[in-house]
C-alpha cells in the first residue's frame, strides 16, 4: 500500500547534502520518515509522492548535515575563562588539574555537560565525542537531551574522581560500553588521555579490546612540541612511534591535536588510516602550534575538527571552527587555496562522522541515513549578498544563525529556541555551581 | 546653577573603560552629557549629583569603548563571497579589479558603504578607517547613519571611475577634506593605496601636505612576500626601505599588514613612531601570511586591528577580529602568553584611536571623550558562567551580544535593533544592485 504522508518534508531555499559531489540544490526538500532520511526529491516530487506530509519550509535557510564535534570534554564548559593566555602545561598543572581535583563529581559533570550540550545545538553540532571523568553522566545527559554522542572510556595511569587507576578505569568503561548496546544515540569508544599519561600496558589492553568490541581508541597525540621531547627522553621514540609499535595507528584511531608532524608522520598516518582531528582554535590559544592541515588532508588523511573543551577555546562552536580551520589553513601554507570552504564543510560533517566510524548513521543528507541537519538563515545583513551559499556558511554566518536542529529527525532546536532544554533552569545550575568556583590565585 | 539632570545614565553589570588600568568596574555608571561623558561614577553618586537623570539599566551586560575598525574597503561589502579561496594576486587582478572596473559607482558605493555600516555596527564598530572610490560618498553615508568614519583620500597611478590619475586623486581629495572641516563624525586620511601603485611623486606630494594639514595616511604595506620582491627588483630597495627614503615613516602612518618584516624594520617601525594595522583574518585567507604582531608589541609599537574589505574576510566584524587577533598571535608566536585578552581588547579601541590620531575623542570610556560605546549582553549561555567579563569579550561572545551602540551619545542600535537604518529597505537595495554582479568565471 502507497503511503500518502511522509513524517515531514524539510523545504529549504538551498539543499547541500554534502555527497561528495559539491551539489547545492534549489528547489530539492528532505523527506523524513521514520527518524531517517528517506530521500532527497524535487519540492515537486516530495509533493506528488508524500501529499499529505507536515512540511517545514524556509525561505531563507540552508540546510546541511549536522556538524560533527570530535573532540572536547564537555563538562569542562564550567571553566570557561577561568584560566586564559597560559601554556599547556602550566594551564593544566597549576589550573586545571587543581581544580577537577578539588570540584569534578558527577553532579559537576551532569550541569556541565548539559550547559556543554545546550551551547553545541545552538552552534550547530548534532554530535559530539566526549573524553571526559563520569562519561556515564554524559552519556546520560545526551540521552536525556535526544543529542548524539560518543563518550569516552577514559583511561589515565594516575587516580581521579572516577577511577582509582587503569584496572578501575577499564572495568568501569567496559560496563559502561555495555549498558550503552541499546542506544541509537549514545556510544562508547576508548579514550586512552595522552601517551604521556597512559603506560604501555593499558595500551596494549585497549588495542586488543577495540579489535574485539570494535570500538574507536580517541587519544590526544602530539600536542606539544614539550610532549615529542618528553617522550624521546623517556621512551627514546616519538609518541607516535611508540603507539605505532603497540598497534595503535589503524583507522579506529582518533588522533587529536597533531600539532607537531614530520613528512614521514603524515606519510605513516596516511598509510594505516590514521584518523586526524584537528583542534585549530585550542591549539592557537595554548600556543601550542599549528597542524599541517594542508599536507595531512594532500596525503590522504581524513581530517576531522573538535572544539576541544570551553576551557581551553573558550566555545564549543563547530561553525567557527570551520571558519578558522580554512582560514589558518591557508595562512600557515601561505596558500589560498589550502582548504577552501567546502573541505571546511567536509570536515565538520561527514570526516567527522567517518572518524567516528558513523558515516553510515550521520553525516551527510543521503537516503537511509539519519535524519541529523540543521538549517542556517542566510537572511542577515552580515551574509549579504549571497552568491554562494556555502561560502556563507564557513566565512561569514555565525552560530546565531542556525535556527533549527532536527537528530534522528527530532527538533531540538527550533526558530533558534532550545526544546528540550529548558535555558533558564540549566542556567541557574550553572550559576549554583559557578559560585563556588574560584580561579586559582 | 547645579544642574540635576544629565542626558543620560548607563547602568551596566560591569563597566570596562580600558584606561590603561585593566579596571573592571561594578556599581559605575556613564553620565552622558552634550554627546560627551561627563563623568564614570558609581551608581550611587550619580544618581546623588543627578537625580533627574534617564537611566539605562543593562543588568547582563559589559560596557566598554566603541571598537575602532582601522582598515577597511566598505563598499566592496557587495562583493563578498564572490571569490573565495585564491591568492592575492590573481584574486585581485582575475576577480576584484575586473568587477570594480564594470561595476563601480557612486550608487554602488552608496549601498555597499551603508550595507558595511549595518554590519559594522551591529558587530561593535563606532568608527572606521576607509579606503575607496567615491570618498564623498562614504563620507556622505557615515554622516547619514551617525557612524563615526575616517575616509581615505584615495590615490593610485592608473585611473578608476574616481580619477584619471594622480593630479585628480588629489585635488578630489583635497576639496573633500575642505568640505570635511566641519563635520565632528568623519574626517580624511590621505589612502595612497599601495607601494605598489603609487609612485614615488605623489607620495612625497602626500608627505608635504599631509603635514601641512595634519591628516594620517593610510596605506597597505608589506601585505604579501612578492610585493617585498617586486619592490627590490623594481626600486634595489624593499618598501619600507624606499618608503623611509620618502620621510613616510611617521607617527602619521597606518601601515596595513605588515605580515612580512625583518627584525630591524620592527624596530625602525618602533623609532618613528609607525602604527600598524593588524588585519590578521584577511592575511590568513589571501594566504598572505602572518604578520609577527607579538614581536611589534613587544617593541613598543601601535598595533590596531582592521576587517580589511567583506570580499577578503569575509565579514567586518571587529569583534571576532579581536579573538582572531590574540589566538593567531599565540599559535605564530608558540606562546600562549601573546596578545591577551586585554591587549586584543586595546587594540580593537584605544590603539585604533591612537593611530587615527582621534584618542582624544574617543578609544576610551574617559571623561570628556565622545560618548561612544557598546554595550556587550553576557547572559548567553554560550558566555557562562562569567569569571573574567574581559575574557568572556575577547574569547566567548559573537558579535550578537551586542545589542547597544552609542556614538556622540546617540543610540545606534539598542536591543540589537538599528535605530537609524531601515534594514528591509538596505536589503532591498542590496538585492537589487547585487543581482546584477556575476562572479567572473
Amino acid at each position: 500500500m502507497k503511503k500518502s504522508a511522509a513524517d515531514a518534508l524539510i523545504i529549504p531555499r538551498w539543499l547541500v547534502p554534502v555527497d561528495g559531489k559539491k551539489s547545492v540544490l534549489a528547489d530539492h526538500c528532505v523527506v523524513v520518515q521514520d527518524q531517517k532520511i528517506d530521500a532527497i526529491l524535487t519540492v515537486e516530487q516530495a509533493r506528488m509522492k508524500y501529499p499529505d506530509s507536515p512540511e517545514t519550509i524556509l525561505d531563507n535557510h540552508v540546510l546541511i548535515p549536522g556538524l560533527v564535534n570530535c573532540h572536547t570534554h564537555a563538562a569542562m564548559s564550567l571553566f570557561r575563562g577561568i584560566a586564559d593566555d597560559i601554556p599547556l602545561k602550566p594551564w593544566l598543572e597549576n589550573h586545571i588539574w587543581p581544580l577537577e581535583a578539588r570540584l569534578v563529581d558527577a553532579e559537576f559533570v551532569a550541569v556541565g555537560a548539559r550547559l556543554a550540550i545546550a551551547e553545541m545545538i545552538t552552534s550547530g553540532a548534532t554530535c559530539f565525542n566526549d573524553m571526559y571523568f563520569f562519561p556515564d553522566v554524559v552519556a546520560a545527559q545526551a540521552e536525556a537531551a535526544g543529542m548524539r554522542a560518543v563518550v569516552g572510556l577514559i583511561m589515565l595511569d594516575f587516580p581521579t574522581a572516577w577511577g582509582s587507576g587503569p584496572a578501575e578505569y577499564l572495568s568501569k568503561g567496559l560496563r559502561l560500553a555495555d549498558e550503552l548496546k541499546l542506544s541509537t544515540l549514545v556510544s562508547p569508544a576508548f579514550a586512552p588521555h595522552a601517551p604521556y599519561t597512559v603506560s604501555d600496558e593499558p595500551l596494549r589492553q585497549i588495542r586488543v579490546l577495540a579489535d574485539e568490541l570494535d570500538l574507536p581508541i580517541h587519544m590526544h597525540i602530539h600536542e606539544t612540541c614539550q610532549e615529542t621531547e618528553q617522550s624521546i627522553d623517556q621512551f627514546g621514540l616519538r609518541p607516535l612511534e611508540r603507539l605505532s609499535q603497540l598497534g595503535l595507528l589503524s583507522p579506529r584511531l582518533l588522533a587529536v591535536h597533531m600539532t607537531h608532524l614530520l613528512a614521514e608522520e603524515i606519510q605513516t598516518c596516511a598509510e594505516l588510516g590514521v584518523n586526524i582531528v584537528h583542534c585549530p582554535e585550542a591549539n592557537l590559544k595554548l600556543g601550542s602550534g599549528i597542524s599541517p592541515i594542508k599536507q595531512c588532508l594532500d596525503n590522504g588523511i581524513n581530517v576531522a575538527l573538535g572544539t576541544d573543551g570551553a576551557a581551553s577555546n573558550n566555545d564549543l562552536n563547530l561553525l567557527g571552527e570551520m571558519r578558522t580551520a580554512a582560514l589558518l589553513a591557508k595562512g600557515a601554507s601561505m596558500d589560498a587555496r589550502a582548504v577552501t570552504a567546502w573541505q571546511a564543510l567536509e570536515m565538520a560533517t561527514i570526516n567527522g562522522a567517518r572518524a567516528l566510524n558513523l558515516d553510515h548513521v550521520c553525516g551527510s543528507l543521503e537516503k537511509g541515513k539519519s535524519a541529523d541537519m540543521i538549517a542556517v538563515d542566510l537572511s542577515a545583513l552580515h551574509c549579504q549578498p549571497v552568491y554562494n551559499p556555502v561560502s556563507q556558511i564557513v566565512y561569514s554566518a555565525s552560530r546565531e544563525q542556525i535556527t533549527h536542529s532536527w537528530i534522528e529527525g527530532r527538533l531540538l532546536m527550533e526558530n533558534s529556541r532550545l526544546t528540550r532544554i529548558d535555558a533558564d533552569e540549566l542556567n541557574e545550575q550553572v550559576q549554583r555551581i559557578s559560585a563556588f568556583i574560584k580561579p586559582v590565585q
